[in-house]
């Protein structure tokens, strides 16, 4: 799990984006003294151009004016920026393909997508290029690539980081996150970037039932050691369902929110450029800018009521739990009807932190037919530094650091 | 719902205990000015004797010399004592029989027993005799009462109002209680005994899964049309699971923290007097003198942990929601045997608040072959008033005040 940190060597996974690498030097001295960093390209590196993952984007904005305040943080803290990774274009997709830069490998089932959009981020830290790398995590954008190529990641609560300085997707539900091998550095990247939590976790374990049914049964079981495991730590786990309108109703609110959001934050730039779009892509904008305007409000009122619904669970500390993701990552030659159910059996789960705001931590517990999947670990709005202790904790337990 | 209040009536059900009534006046005046109280005979009034249902600790104990505080605060509030009532020996039953006093009639349900082990205030309040009585409740014997007889009833948060001048008999589950023929009152009365609380109740609903699977198919269905209007109001019932042990554990470590402390508690009196008990009532005190240490031990173990559990979840203002009991009143001529499998069915749902110290409300929503069954509404500890409050709200929706 921890192999040599070599970010002056070949990019042999396509991780960075092509042409001449941003990097910076550290700023300050701190707790990421010596440590390398990569930033997904959707952030902003004063001087450099934001691609935002698609060569139109690039050719239509200028070099960023300043660095974003979350990376010109970890910089602070002793990191060295060697790098911009790869996006999925506007970071509207959960493969991790670009057909423009070319889609990352998955460096621990390379015929396997790494996930996206911050693909670039997740395979560079599991190539062991650099030690932690930056992302942002909309409907899973952190949580599936790191599920995929076997890496700790987290999504913060949302609005406990700011995303100044980096392209908006769906602003309501977007969030910065970050990748690392261990869950030591992903606590210590926290202790940075994170304001103090606003209460503790610690249990009990809520068993989504949903998510667990949901997920592929091989991955339900390749899991289920580790949920015993954190059951022996936290006692059993209590069986819990938190929607009883079914859980494809979760996939179709987020989207409708996502879509409605996504077409005001980049509609208006869509159709003044008439961008080209890799495949799905173009698709989903399409869909994002004829979304119903009822549909949408649908979706806000649905997250509320799921709001006031789990809020409440996870005032006294308790924690859900359930597969990152439903299944291993996709091999590249999934045909496209296979990649969007999918896709929608992922967003029905990633949904629920993120139309609760809620932090995710997602923990490389296992594999399926040789590809990883996670365990995810949310807490309650805010619960951020007591989740990452405990997902350290946990890691200890399960061998992982 | 509403029959007229006749305390100068004949005891029509025998709720009260045989001999003079201990009466009193209202020593104040306030927000139940002109209201008539019963006071189960377990609590002292200055003067009278405390019979705790058995001749032999009537025999042995002196007149109270002054009156439980719990008492004398509806007393100050404007009520009107006109007489204690009925207790299962030692409180230590919840079917209601009294062979010494005789057993009070359930006024909705002639053949069928009142609930104990606060028998007499259910048939009071019931037969209209009194307009709020007061019992005490350590595994059920407010809320059974009120669920066999019909009414509304509280075991509130254990430790949020005084047992002094009450008799003990497991003092760790041990609370008060008090029964009404409406929401409103049984707030209302929770105005004048409660202290503040300590936080809201809101929702979201906690179908407690076991408890629903534990109650008799047909009490179960004759819920779910009250179920289904609380989740018109907070929204769908989630499913949870408490118990992964299993629901005839809660039974088994309840019964087990009850028995040690009974004894404890009584014991010294049982062997120095060696009184005469009514059927059930020398074999539950015998069973107690015989409990293992290491048994009760563990029962103390797993209750610190139901309340790890619990507690968290409701710390957000959510409730559980389940049948108070799983099944009506039985008939007076049940067989021991069956009397002894409902007990033990009913003891493994009010262990849930027993062992939590969790405060539960029943509402009379229904009954099956014509006998009374109850909801309950249970909130994290220290939240009663906001509980009565919705109790209260929920009355109204459901047509019961």
């Amino acid at each position: 799990m921890q192999p040599p940190s070599d970010p002056l060597g070949e990019d042999r996974v396509g991780a960075f984006v092509p042409g001449p690498r941003a990097t910076m030097a550290a700023t300050g001295t701190g707790p990421l003294d010596g440590l390398t960093l990569a930033v997904k390209d959707l952030f902003d590196v004063a001087g450099a151009l934001t691609t935002f993952g698609n060569p139109d984007w690039a050719r239509t904005h200028p070099p960023a004016p300043a660095t974003a305040p979350v990376v010109a943080a970890l910089l602070e803290a002793g990191a060295r920026l060697v790098g911009k990774t790869k996006t999925v274009e506007l970071a509207y997709g959960l493969t991790g393909e670009n057909i423009w830069h070319g889609t990352p490998l998955n460096p621990r089932a390379p015929d396997r997508f790494p996930g996206g959009s911050s693909c670039g981020s997740a395979a560079a830290v599991a190539a062991g290029l650099v030690d932690l790398a930056l992302g942002s995590d909309t409907g899973g954008s952190v949580r599936i690539p790191a599920s995929y190529c076997g890496l700790f990641g987290i999504r913060p609560s949302h609005g406990a980081i700011s995303l100044a300085g980096a392209c908006p997707l769906a602003p309501s539900l977007d969030t910065p996150g970050w990748f690392t091998r261990s869950a030591a550095l992903l606590a210590t990247v926290g202790e940075v970037v994170l304001p103090p939590a606003t209460g503790g976790v610690g249990g009990p374990l809520l068993r989504v039932g949903e998510a667990w049914v949901n997920a592929a049964p091989a991955v339900a079981a390749a899991l289920t050691p580790a949920l015993e495991r954190l059951q022996g730590e936290f006692g059993p786990a209590l069986q819990v369902q938190l929607a009883p309108e079914g859980i494809p109703t979760l996939h179709a609110h987020f989207r409708a929110v996502q879509a409605q959001e996504a077409w005001a934050a980049l509609g208006g730039w869509i159709a003044a450029t008439g961008p080209r779009f890799g495949p799905g892509v173009a698709e989903r904008f399409a869909a994002a800018r004829d979304i119903a305007p009822q549909t949408a409000a649908a979706g806000r009122a649905f997250r509320r009521t799921l709001q006031a619904r789990i809020g409440p669970l996870l005032a006294g500390g308790a924690m859900l739990v359930y597969p990152t993701s439903p299944c291993p990552a996709p091999r590249r030659d999934a045909q496209a009807g296979e990649q969007e159910a999918v896709r929608q059996a992922t967003l029905s789960v990633t949904a629920i932190a993120g139309l609760c705001g809620l932090p995710e931590v997602t923990l490389p517990v296992a594999s399926v037919d040789g590809a990883p999947v996670g365990l995810s670990l949310v807490a309650g709005p805010g619960r951020d530094r007591a989740l990452l202790a405990v997902a350290r904790h946990v890691a200890g337990l399960l061998g992982l650091d």
